[in-house]
C-alpha cells in the first residue's frame, strides 16, 4: 500500500481556458453564494439551517434541528470547498468564516468524538439505531473530508484534531471485535473518508475500518437486525413499515443499499446510485492499494455495467427518480431520468480510482463525458443556481403538471430541501487539477486536457509538464515537458473514443506515426531533459450519435457531440415543439455566431419542421406531411436553461 | 325529472357478430371466474377474501378483515354483473351463487343498516371518522348498484331490501340538516347509486341526498375538520401526515378529490381519474333532470377539457399513476401512463349521461373509442385475465427493471390487491345494451352500432328497431325498422368523426341524401310503419393519424385506425425493437390472414426496419443511416398480448 501518494497543493495548477473561469467562480460566487445560503441569507431559496444546527448542538443557539437528517453533511462540504480552493491560494477573509463554523463544530461535538446535530439535538438516546437511514456515517465522512481539505490547504489542525477525534470514535464503535458494531453505512461515503484520512495520517486503522464497512456490506443480518430493534419504525413517517427505506414502488431496500450480495459478487450497478458510485470508489480505491484482484474484478464488472448499459450520453446515471436508481439495461428514459448531479460527480471519483487500477481510456472517457456535460450542467453560468436532476428532456409544461414528472426542473434552483448537489459541484470543481493526471514509476498518463503547469512525481524523478489547449473547443493541445534526468521516461496521452484513430502527434515538431495502445492512450517513451514541445491535435468536430437499438427511448433519434461535448436544442434558438422538428441526417454542422456562457460553440444544421394546419388544432387528425426546411441550432447541454425557461431536447429526431 | 325512465329488460337484445362473444364470455367464464376469485380458489392470484370478510361480518367465521378498505366492492360489482345477465336470461345456478353471498351480506349488515366489512370487523367504533379515504360511501354505492340490477333481473327483494335500508340509513346520517354530516364521499360512486335507487324506488329522498353530494362538494372544510378530528392520522400508514392522501410528489389532495372548487365552478378534469369520470356522471345525470345549465355547462366543460386536451387514442384518460390521476393538458406520454380500465368505463357512463343532456357524437364517439379499445383491452379474449392499467407502449425488460415504471404490466394478471378493474369489465359489458340508444318524444337516437333487437319507447308510440352489422370490421350497418303508427318518427343516426362525410344512407333501396347535422346525426323523418329497411355505409378505411404537436410524445409519430378500432404493433409480429422500425408514411394497409381473437381485421403495411451493424452493440456508436424495406403487421390494440410477451406501440414512428 506505500505507493499510494497524495498529489501535493502546488503541484498541479490550473490555467485553463475553459475551466479558470469556472474555478474562479467558485472561489468568487460559488462559495459566498452558498456560505449565504447555509446562513439563511438568500430570500426566496430553500431555508437551510444547517450552521444554525451546528449552533444549537454547540449550545450557542436555542432551538430545534431543521432540515434532513444530513443537513451537516452541506456545511462539511462547503468546508471542503473552501480547502480545494485554498490549496490553491490562500484568503483570509475565506478562512475567517471557515474558521468560525469550525469554531461551532469543535464546540457541538460530545465528549466521545460523537459529532452529528440532529441526533445531538433530537435524540441523543437514538445515536446509532437507525444507521439504515440516519446518515450519521454519510455525514462523518464529508466532515473528515472537509476537515482534511482544509487541514491541507491551511495546515490549520483545530478542524482536523475533530475530525481524527470523530474517526477514532467511529473505530470504537464499528469493527469486527466483540462488543463493536458489525454494521455499516446506510449511505456509503464514510470509506471514501476514512481513506483519505489513513493517506494523510498513516493511521492504519482507519484504512481497516473502510476496509471493514467493505468487506463486511451484505455479509450479515445488521440492516434487518437494527430495524427489528427499532420496532420496524420508520425515521421518516415515524410510523411502523414492513420494510426500510420502502417508498412507492421501490424495489427491495437490500437492492436500494447495495447490501444484496457482498460487494465482491455485485456485477451490476443497482440501487440508489450516489451510494452506489460512492461504494464503488472506495471498492475501487481500496483494490488499487492491496492488488486484490477479487474486488477489482467486482468493480471492473460494475464500471462495465454502468458503462455499456446504464449510462446517458451526458455522463449522468439513475435513471429514475425512484429510490434516486439505477434501473436495468438499456432503460434510458430521457424526461423521467434522474440523472442526479451528484451521481455524476461520484462516477468521476470511480472512475479515478480505477484509474490507479488500470490505466484505460474508458475511465478518463467517462470523467470528461460526466464533467463536460452533467456536472458543469448542475450550474448556471453565474454560478447561483442550480441542477439536482438533469434531464435529456424537458417540455416545462409536463414538469410542472405531472406529478410523477415533478422532480424533472425545468429551470435551475436556488437551493434545495435535499442540498447535496450544489456543494458537491463547488468541491469537485475547485479540485479539479486531481484529476488530469496519475503516474507510475517512469510514466505520466495525461487523462484530461486541461491547460495547467504541473510536477509530476514518478518514483525517481519528476516530469515538469505545461499543458495548452482550447479544449473542449478545439482539439489541440501543446504539452511542454521537461524532466529532471536523461533517463528515458514515458508520457502516455489519451486518445479519447471519440476522436477515432485519425489524431496527429508532434514531438519538437517532428511527426510521430504511432497508434494508440489497446487501452486507448499513446506512449511517447524518450529522454524529455531539457525543452521538449509535444503538439497532439485529436479529431474533434461535430457528429451525430446513435444509441444502441435497445434504448428504445430514442428510436429514430441522435445527438449531436463535438469532442467531450454533447449539444442539445433549446426553444429560445428553435421555437417550441421541439419534437415537431427533425435534423436532416445529412446535415453539415457549422459554427454558428454568438455566444452563450463565455465562448463556446453553437452549431447550426438543417431540418425540417412539421406544418400545423389550422384544422389540425383537435387533439389527433388525419396524418399528413407537410414540412418546411429550417435551420437548427444546437448549444451545448451543460449550457442550457441558461437564458429562459423552455423546452429543451438531446435526442433529436434524425431523417431524410 | 319524471321524463326520465329506465329501460327495461328484454326491450333491447344484442345478437351482435361483434359483442355476442364477449356477453357470452361474461356469463360463461367471467362470472364464474370471479366467483372463484372472490372465493380464493385460483391458484396463484392475489387473495381477495372478500366473500370472507362478509362472512367475518355476518358472524359466520372467525378472522380478520383482509384485503383494501374498499374490498366489499369487487363483490357489489361481481353482483351487478350477475343481475346484468340474467336481466338477458335467467340462470339458476348463478342465482344459487348470488343468493348464497346475499344471505351473508344481509346477515353482515348490522342494525342501523350501516354495511361495510372493514369497519364492521376491525373498527366499528371508526365508523365515518375518515369519509375521505375509508371509501364508505363509495362500497355502499356499488352494494345499491349491484342489489338494483339483481333485483331488477330477478324480481327477488332481499338484497334490495338490504340495499334500501343501506340507503335509508345514509339518508339519516348525510344531508343539510343540523345534526347529520355535512360530509360527502371521498371516492365518489355513491352519487350514481342514489340516482338508480331513485329511479327504481321514486323516493326522492334518494335523489336529494344524490344532489346533496353534488351541491356541497367543494364548499366547505369537511375533510379538513375531519381530519384535525383523528388528528391528522392517515388511514394507510397509521402515522401522522401533514395532508391526507399525499404521496410522493403527490399534488393538493383538494384536487386528487376534486374538492378544489364547487363542482359548478369547475372547468378541467383533476385529480384522481376513476373519482372524478364518476363524479361527473352524477353531475351529468341530474343536470339532464333538472335541466340545470350552470351544472350541465360544468359537466360540458370537463368534457371538452377531456376530450380535447386529456384523452387517449385508445379512450383512456389519467395521464400518470402518481395519484391514478389526469395531469396536464396534452400531457399524454405512452409508457408510464395509467389509463385505467376502470378510468375508461366511467367515462362511457360519462358520455351516456351527456348524451341525456344534448345529443351530439363527440360522446358516442368517446364511448366506442373507449369500449372498443380500453374496456375490451382490459381483458384477454378468455376471459380470465385482466389489465388495469393500459399503456399505449411496451417494453417489457424497462416495466420490470424501472421501480417508476412497474405499474406497468406487460402481461394480464390474474387478479389484483386493488381489484376494481375486473368485475368493473363484466358489469360493463353485460349491460351494454344501455348504451346503444336513447330517445326522446319522437326521436330514437342509434348512437352505437351493435347488432341487437329493440323496443324503443318514444313519448307516445314505439319504434322497432333491428340493427344488423359487422361493425367495428366494416360500416355497414342495416337497421329494420317498423313503428306502431303511421305518424312520421324520427331515426337519428350517428355519424362518427372518424368516417368522415363520404357515408352513404338508403332507406327502403332509395339513396336519401342527407348530410349530418352539425351534432353529428342524421335525421330521417318518416311514417315507419310496416317494415322499413335503413342501410348507412359508413367509410371504414385504415387511416394513419397524428397527435396534436402539443403532444410532444407524439413527434413524428402516428397510429393506425380503422373506424372505431385504434391498432397497434406487437413483437409477435414484428420483432424486438420495435422503435427501429419507421412505417411509410405512403402505405397502403391491406388485410392480412390470420386470425387473432377469434374474427378480426389484422393489416399489413410496408415500413422499414433500421439495420445494426455488429460494431453497434456498444451503447452509443456514430448514426448511420441503413434501413431495409419490410413488411409491418399491425393488429387490435384491444388484442393485444393475446399471445405472447413481448413489446407493443400504439404511435408508430412515420416517416419516408
Amino acid at each position: 500500500m506505500s505507493d499510494y501518494r497524495l498529489l501535493k497543493k502546488n503541484e498541479c495548477e490550473i490555467k485553463d481556458s475553459f475551466w479558470s473561469y469556472y474555478i474562479d467562480l467558485v472561489r468568487e460566487k460559488v462559495i459566498p453564494y452558498q456560505w449565504e445560503i447555509l446562513n439563511d441569507r438568500i430570500e426566496d431559496a430553500e431555508p437551510s439551517h444547517a450552521i444554525d444546527n451546528f449552533r444549537i448542538a454547540a449550545g450557542e443557539m436555542e432551538g430545534h434541528f431543521y432540515g434532513e437528517v444530513f443537513q451537516d453533511s452541506d456545511v462539511s462540504k462547503w468546508l471542503e470547498a473552501v480547502g480545494n480552493i485554498l490549496m490553491l491560494e490562500r484568503d483570509e477573509k475565506l478562512e475567517a468564516q471557515a474558521d468560525s463554523v469550525i469554531d461551532i463544530i469543535a464546540k457541538a461535538q460530545d465528549e466521545s468524538g460523537y459529532l452529528d446535530t440532529y441526533f445531538l439535538i433530537e435524540a441523543p438516546e437514538k445515536k446509532w439505531t437507525n444507521v439504515l437511514e440516519c446518515h450519521e456515517l454519510y455525514c462523518a465522512g464529508h466532515f473528515i473530508e472537509g476537515a482534511v481539505s482544509y487541514y491541507l490547504a491551511t495546515g490549520k489542525k483545530k478542524v482536523f484534531d475533530v475530525a481524527v477525534k470523530l474517526a477514532d470514535y467511529l473505530c470504537d464503535v464499528f469493527g469486527k471485535e466483540e462488543g463493536k458494531m458489525h454494521g455499516y453505512p446506510g449511505h456509503q461515503e464514510i470509506e471514501i473518508a476514512l481513506l483519505k484520512l489513513y493517506d494523510v495520517t498513516g493511521s492504519e486503522k482507519y484504512f481497516e475500518l473502510a476496509q471493514y464497512f467493505i468487506d463486511t456490506r451484505g455479509t450479515n443480518r445488521f440492516f434487518e437486525e437494527e430495524f427489528e430493534k427499532r420496532d420496524r419504525i420508520c425515521q421518516w413517517t415515524k410510523a411502523k413499515v414492513e420494510e426500510p427505506n420502502r417508498w412507492y414502488n421501490q424495489f427491495p431496500y437490500s437492492y436500494y443499499n447495495q447490501f444484496h450480495l457482498p460487494v465482491r459478487r455485485q456485477k451490476e450497478a443497482v440501487g440508489h446510485a450516489v451510494r452506489g458510485v460512492y461504494m464503488y470508489t472506495a471498492m475501487a480505491d481500496i483494490a488499487s492499494r492491496t492488488k486484490e484482484k477479487e474486488l477489482f474484478d467486482a468493480c471492473k464488472n460494475i464500471w462495465n455495467n454502468i458503462v455499456q448499459k446504464q449510462l446517458y450520453i451526458t455522463g449522468g446515471i439513475g435513471a429514475t427518480h425512484s429510490g434516486e436508481a439505477f434501473t436495468t439495461a438499456y432503460d434510458l428514459p430521457n424526461d423521467t431520468n434522474y440523472s442526479e448531479t451528484c451521481a455524476s460527480i461520484g462516477l468521476v471519483f470511480f472512475a479515478q480510482k480505477m484509474l490507479k487500477n488500470e490505466v484505460n481510456r474508458t475511465y478518463a472517457d467517462v470523467m470528461e463525458q460526466a464533467l463536460y456535460n452533467t456536472i458543469l450542467g448542475g450550474m448556471n453560468y453565474e454560478g447561483n443556481r442550480f441542477f439536482y436532476v438533469n434531464p435529456l428532456e424537458v417540455v416545462p409544461e409536463t414538469c410542472y403538471g405531472n406529478t410523477e414528472r415533478n422532480h424533472v426542473k425545468p429551470v435551475r434552483q436556488k437551493w434545495f430541501s435535499c442540498a447535496c448537489c450544489p456543494p458537491n459541484i463547488a468541491r469537485t470543481l475547485a479540485g479539479l487539477w486531481q484529476y488530469i493526471y496519475t503516474a507510475d514509476e517512469d510514466t505520466a498518463y495525461v487523462h484530461l486536457y486541461i491547460g495547467n503547469e504541473s510536477k509530476i512525481r514518478l518514483s525517481e524523478h519528476t516530469l515538469c509538464v505545461r499543458q495548452t489547449t482550447e479544449y473542449p473547443w478545439n482539439g489541440n493541445i501543446t504539452l511542454d515537458v521537461s524532466a529532471d534526468t536523461d533517463e528515458p521516461l514515458t508520457v502516455a496521452l489519451r486518445i479519447p473514443a471519440w476522436s477515432g484513430e485519425q489524431f496527429v502527434i508532434t514531438v519538437d515538431g517532428v511527426c510521430h506515426e504511432v497508434s494508440a495502445q489497446p487501452n486507448g492512450y499513446v506512449y511517447l517513451k524518450q529522454n524529455w531533459n531539457g525543452n521538449h514541445r509535444i503538439v497532439l491535435e485529436l479529431v474533434m468536430k461535430p457528429e451525430l450519435i446513435q444509441a444502441n437499438r435497445r434504448v428504445h427511448y430514442n428510436g429514430g433519434r441522435a445527438a449531436l457531440v463535438c469532442g467531450p461535448v454533447v449539444y442539445c436544442l433549446e426553444e429560445e434558438d428553435n421555437g417550441r415543439y421541439l419534437n415537431q422538428i427533425m435534423v436532416d441526417a445529412k446535415s453539415e454542422w457549422k459554427e454558428k455566431e454568438g455566444t452563450l456562457g463565455g465562448r463556446s460553440r453553437i452549431l447550426e444544421g438543417r431540418g425540417w419542421r412539421e406544418q400545423m394546419r389550422t384544422d389540425q388544432e383537435s387533439l389527433y387528425h388525419v396524418y399528413s406531411e407537410d414540412r418546411e426546411e429550417i435551420a437548427v441550432t444546437a448549444v451545448p447541454y451543460f449550457l442550457w436553461n441558461n437564458r429562459s425557461e423552455g423546452e429543451m431536447q438531446v435526442w433529436m429526431r434524425v431523417g431524410r
